[in-house]
């Protein structure tokens, strides 16, 4: 190479591609509501695959609907690199989780396009559904193409509205059937995710780049608490088998025992569905899902084998019913693969410091299957999951250009 | 007269009726879910309007979508006699609230068309959205008709999907566009009420009618809670502003407050809905609604007045908002009419007692302007606002027996 692809990096047009982005499942407050393999998940895929069509890049789907852009390198037998991350977004959501690092990705390989082709060949990618919020749990693609979860298990998952994850693939794969399919899961050399930091410790730190060194441990349950639907006016609270009476008092309970005066703890019960629901009906069932996250293996263990009993403790009249939905114990991304980044973002004289990811992410599943790595850039006061989701065009450009060298220099 | 309607009164054709009705909404547990101003209301109401056409009774719909059959008595100067309840369902309500006192209404007029055309015009009515689970609060039509509300006062009230009462009435109207239109309000003479009790004092008791001596009274109320939606894995928890953490805090506050050892008071809170209800955001909001009831006016008023206290103190570092969304003192029926009802039943050698109904009627609203009562059959087990309500044939036409010679009584 005769100049670092860095040096290419469009900080503008880096920019605009994320308000471009930001405009398919635009909410009225300036955030974004794009759910997994929605129409608005479609349009956002489509404008992908064309930014990428114009660079040459090669688009496919997997049969999980990952979306790949590869760009071809000189020498077909390596195994590729892959860097990306999502275009879902929570309900009400920013405009820079996930697709963040989807279009730094990009960035990166068009400014790569721009100094000479790689030997190795590298692909973007978005993974489906990592956010969880409209089939849950989240990071479905990346599980599946990792073998974490076999597709089997993930296709008849249902969104509210009974809609399979078989069925809207299908639909995802008739609105874009001039999108090649490609086999699930391959070889992979190294995966590298940027993404938004999600926590105010870099913009307080005064670091443009944060250098993760591991993700925490997430463990997420469904609760079902089953009483009976009686008429608020007539029945006697002795005869009550109130589910949302009873939730609560769990819910309560579940809250002082898991409680950490250090908060290194995060416990959120984010949603819960009252049955049926109706303002003078005692509720006959409440359903709720508590997330539940700590950055020790053992800690973790200890308060997620505590969440059953307490619920069965308090449950009073009502029958409860507690499924664990998904265990994941803390990772440790290669130290290697993180000195890389170290030492590409010293060189471009960008600030950095290392960092622990609380929030999840498909990087998460990659490190099972080769060496993995993440960086994040600042996101102002840590606001995100919320339509205030902000970041500056600068920090973001900054991100790309160490994304870029790294890439360029893994894929030599 | 030369016999008594009541023997006139059918309790095959009363029970076959009960069917038909339960399939106009029919869930697939056996009970019926039949909201206001839907589809299947305007199929009850077609149906309804069918039957009484066959007797020559004359339906009238009024603006606030009540539905009236009139059968026309001999003096047309007379003031009308009322007689009905509602054809609306909870979501998962059976077959039996409401529709029984139209049911048996029905029944009484045709039993009293056998024996001869009486003095007074007899109209059967079935009020709009007395359940108040699609448009809160309930009582809607009645409380309109009786001036208790104004007709604009209504109208803007969204349903769920924000579909507002004026919207769905013109819809209503529009699809029963044969039945004609009469202006709001009139001169009532008295107003009957049949209703399954939706307790278990006259199972228990061995009483076939429940002579019903008043209501108790009744305050809703919405709580508002303010937070900030934040990402699970990431929002530590001295910042967080975690609406659903606030609301489980306050509601177990408010469960403790109003706990009364005698068990007169209810207490429930059968509707809650998070914001935006996902398993990894901390709920930036929560909306719950809070349904009060008490058979003493001090009482009542005193534990109303400390709900907003206590939701305030309890909010933690959120926002809380309480509306007040009704207030409806305890009622008392006059007893002549009570009287009335208690000299059939011991006539007709049906087992009767005086009983007090905790649960909301439109009678309540009648009782305003005009002498009201209400009699009640039992309910097996007093198990209502469910899909497994019921009631046997033979108690819900000792009612329709009962109400058939005091409409008669009064009607001379």
């Amino acid at each position: 190479m005769n100049s670092l692809p860095s040096q290419q990096v469009n900080e503008q047009r880096l920019w605009q591609r994320h308000q471009i982005m930001a405009g398919f499942g635009a909410t009225s407050k300036g955030g974004v509501n794009r759910q997994a393999l929605s129409r608005e998940d479609v349009q956002a895929r489509k404008q992908l695959v064309d930014w990428g069509a114009a660079l040459g890049l090669l688009a496919s789907h997997d049969p999980a609907g990952n979306l790949f852009l590869k760009l071809q390198g000189v020498d077909p037998d390596e195994t590729p690199l892959l860097c990306g991350s999502h275009l879902d977004s929570q309900p009400t959501g920013g405009k820079f989780d996930g697709v963040y690092g989807v279009l730094a990705a990009l960035e990166a390989v068009q400014a790569i396009v721009k100094v000479g082709r790689p030997r190795r060949s590298i692909e973007v990618v978005a993974w489906m559904n990592e956010e969880g919020s409209r089939f849950a749990p989240g990071m479905m693609g990346s599980a599946v193409f990792t073998g974490a979860r076999s597709l089997g298990d993930i296709l008849d998952v249902q969104d509210e509205l009974g809609i399979t994850v078989r069925q809207a693939l299908n639909d995802v794969f008739e609105q874009t059937s001039d999108i090649p399919k490609l086999p699930l899961g391959r070889k992979v050399r190294a995966y590298i995710e940027a993404h938004i930091e999600q926590g105010p410790v870099l913009e307080r730190g005064h670091a443009t780049v944060g250098i993760v060194t591991g993700i925490q441990g997430k463990c997420t349950f469904r609760v079902r608490v089953i009483g009976e639907a009686a008429h608020a006016g007539t029945a006697e609270r002795a005869e009550r088998r109130d589910a949302l009476a009873a939730s609560v008092a769990i819910i309560a309970a579940l809250t002082e025992c898991i409680y950490d005066k250090h908060d290194a703890v995060k416990f959120t019960i984010g949603r819960l569905l009252v049955t049926p629901n109706a303002p003078s009906v005692v509720p006959g069932e409440v359903n709720f899902w508590i997330d539940l996250r700590h950055p020790d293996s053992g800690t973790l263990r200890r308060l997620a084998d505590s969440i059953e009993p307490v619920c069965r403790e308090r449950a009073g009249p009502c029958v409860v019913e507690v499924t664990e939905i998904s265990r994941a114990m803390p990772s440790t991304f290669p130290p290697e693969i993180c000195a890389c980044i170290r030492a590409a973002a010293s060189r471009l004289g960008v600030s950095f410091r290392d960092i622990y990811s609380a929030a999840g992410h498909d990087a998460y599943y990659l490190n099972r299957i080769c060496p993995t790595a993440m960086l994040f850039v600042p996101c102002h006061l840590g606001i995100t999951h919320n339509e205030a989701e902000s970041a500056t065009p600068s920090d973001l450009a900054a991100g790309a250009k160490v994304l870029a060298d790294v890439l360029a220099e893994l894929a030599e």
